[in-house]
């Protein structure tokens, strides 16, 4: 019987060609894959590697707490997630005690803005844990757009738009190209803050870059109405220079 | 007979298992592949994928110019390397002009800090292009590490040690988490901006992350002998705080 060992398995940022070979390799390898959803929705991340799932592989879903009359800046939030991730590593822990290899695909990267990290952090101390790294999100969105980010010694930042309208053109300004996420119902305000900072005629709206249903547009064409909170906004450095050398 | 295209194939940070499916599928449909190299060296994009080439593929090695007796700001340098561009993309256009798929290999993704943005600047608008994101460096670096790097609304940053130790260390002080690449001779400067900025105890140094020429060492035991132009540092955000949630 194979050694116990926990597998954090990056599967991209969308489109199921954009998983790795060593992905694929994890999944098979494994006796449970465990993914986050919320309930009533379909995983992501599950959806991304459904082709590709062995038939009598144990499936772990690990739903999120309904937590929509809680504000999320609020404790009893903050209570009620962190006992959640306690409670799905617990699940996790009891398969990897009993022998078996436990996948936990993940959208994008599992180490960059993942949930995956909450049960790292708790499980890795105790299990072997080893991670397959995924391309990121905002990559498959720059892909998508084909605009190219950034180049030489180019500062590069990835902010989330959850950040005050100062901030946000604070740093927008201080960096040659960025990534804003989360932006949802905080797009006015990015919208401000990038016009603030100079950076609104090269900024691109982005929701679901490499998936069927993938949007894309210059964001000073886009109103300011019903962008999702996965919605990102590329602000590219070197595009802008196409002659420039590093 | 195929539509001739130009596609920038992102094959990932060294381990030929985290190249995507997509990736190998462009490399199938390419009749011919392009790649980066130093003259004499082996093209690292190249090794990545070579258990996957087909045979009869036409190569098109692309050799940096010698540039060794030029400093690297001079005039001189960057008319060499433009120079080196446009006959690169003058070589790419002439196959896709007689109709053929022409795949540009990669290391990483593509348009993240990749010399196929030079290619794809002079291309792109006059050919039909397309993208394949691949896994960052980066994102193979800290997966190595098992090391957790942004999380919730973590701010992160990319910064090259070609910056002075100033601005090194008020950078690092302003983000959460934060990559800085082309460590090499910097490392003596990066290492006092990483102590000004507090930041010092929790910087890992990584050489060819995902590789079997992988090194991987706490900054504070490296010495500031030797360290390679493609090293990197790595400045986890998340990891000191793992109780911490969302």
């Amino acid at each position: 019987m194979s050694a116990s060992r926990l597998i954090g398995v990056g599967v991209g940022p969308g489109d199921p060609e954009l998983v790795t070979f060593k992905a694929m390799r994890a999944l098979g390898e494994a006796d449970v894959i465990a993914y986050f959803a919320k309930a009533g929705n379909e995983s992501h991340s599950r959806a991304i590697v459904a082709p590709h799932l062995r038939a009598g592989t144990t499936e772990l879903p690990l739903l999120y707490p309904i937590t929509t009359e809680l504000p999320s800046c609020s404790k009893g939030y903050r209570d009620a997630l962190c006992g959640f991730y306690d409670g799905a590593a617990a699940s996790i822990a009891a398969h990897l005690q009993a022998g078996r290899i436990v996948a936990v695909i993940c959208e994008g990267d599992p180490l960059f803005y993942g949930s995956y990290m909450h049960l790292h952090a708790r499980l890795a101390p105790r299990f072997a844990a080893e991670i397959v790294a995924g391309v990121t999100g905002m990559s498959g969105c720059w892909s998508a757009a084909g605009m190219p980010m950034v180049q030489g010694d180019d500062v590069f930042t990835v902010l989330p738009a959850t950040l005050s309208e100062s901030e946000l053109a604070r740093r927008l300004g201080d960096a040659d190209a960025a990534v804003v996420m989360k932006v949802g119902r905080h797009l006015p305000k990015l919208r401000r803050a990038l016009a603030q900072s100079g950076r609104l005629p090269r900024a691109i709206y982005v929701e679901r870059g490499t998936t069927a249903e993938e949007k894309m547009i210059l964001l000073t064409a886009k109103p300011d109405d019903d962008a999702p909170y996965f919605a990102v906004v590329l602000v590219p450095g070197w595009n802008e220079r196409p002659g420039a050398e590093e």
